[in-house]
């Protein structure tokens, strides 16, 4: 099967997690809207006429299927390219704490815009400065806290035992935004986690990941993103 | 199978969206937290030692599964209660819904929490007021706009169609719950989606969900859940 995946054309953002488990599968894919015309494509699967019209991008093509919401797109692919456990049990797991990262990176993106998404930064700077340090404060330690443990019960290898899933490319993909929004507060941080930063260089070693991170199909970090770099959100 | 439901025990919060599902399925459940003892119960299943530790409440045991993330307990309540299709194109569009008013649901929290949840309300009284404009001049006409759409597009009896699914008992909590949160902002934009308060009205007006309404199972709305009545962002 060769997929289409909708997504914003210059930025990593939500898509990034889909386009991380799309290569470390080795799927073939089309990042439609990095192709001449992909926009207006997007565009027009965004339309409410019939069907199942997505809320926002990603969403993936697969076939005739049209899969939107970030997790519920690696829930599909999860099974059908071994990076998830086919029983059930184990795939409720393993979506559950992918909703769990989902969490996560919506508090990353509240950090540059916590008086919502319509607003530029640049409009709110000073809550935007609140918000980080409640979010270092607090919520970092709590939710990678969270995953350190989890891969010290689990043996250490990966967040769920001895295979890997697509939560754990995830977190590869949150320690990599983190250390480029915040490079000083997450430079003092990881000696709180050396379980996932271990992870992280796995992940990144890994022959297909290794090949995309180094290829044009990864698009560098930029302030238009997720993960944003501004100095004055960094400590 | 008899399910034990933890979640807090004095708001409706995220709870209540598997509240619904289980009172219209007419399901087996126990509210733990709510028990005597039921908050140590609670706490205890949340230490990370082994095994699927949910990161946060709600978290639903059925039989040696526990499972935790809101829209992931409804993913698995759906199929099992006839609240959501069972063939994978059905449950994956279904679950998407799903995690579209989990986004929702979040951005309802940040109209009064804006830089974050562990500060209260009354220190950040400012960017409340100022996200909560945003909140209503762009998100929710974005968001229920979306909703009211696909509802027409559908037939206009239940969002997928002909059948009723867990997202219609959410999309009925979410109208209650803004009409709670927002009376005067609410009212006016009602005429805006008059698909979605019939949908409300009928939601509503079924046998199991009007005795759960009428019971002491269903918590009233108040300051500490999702959705707050302060008079100061209510235009």
């Amino acid at each position: 099967m060769h997929y289409q995946l909708y997504y914003w054309p210059t930025i990593q953002g939500r898509g990034e997690y889909v386009r991380l488990a799309l290569e470390e599968a080795g799927a073939g894919y089309t990042d439609v809207a990095r192709r001449g015309h992909g926009m207006g494509a997007m565009s027009k699967m965004l339309e409410v006429e019939k069907g199942t019209p997505p809320f926002a991008p990603p969403f993936l093509k697969a076939g005739k299927l049209v899969i939107g919401q970030t997790a519920n797109i690696l829930l599909y692919l999860g099974s059908r390219h071994g990076l998830a456990p086919k029983a059930e049990a184990g795939k409720l797991w393993v979506h559950q704490l992918q909703l769990t990262i989902s969490d996560l990176v919506l508090e990353v993106h509240d950090t540059h815009h916590p008086l919502g998404p319509s607003l530029y930064y640049e409009d709110q700077k000073a809550p935007a400065k609140k918000r980080t340090e409640e979010f270092w404060d607090s919520r970092v330690p709590k939710y990678l806290g969270y995953f350190e443990d989890l891969l010290a019960a689990n043996g250490g290898s990966y967040i769920t035992g001895r295979r890997l899933t697509y939560v754990d490319l995830s977190l590869f993909q949150i320690v990599e935004g983190l250390r480029y929004a915040f490079p000083k507060r997450m430079k003092a941080f990881e000696m709180e986690i050396p379980g996932l930063v271990g992870l992280r260089d796995r992940i990144a070693a890994r022959p297909n990941i290794k090949a995309y991170l180094a290829s044009d199909r990864r698009i560098a970090f930029n302030e238009d993103g997720i993960f944003r770099r501004y100095k004055a959100l960094d400590g």
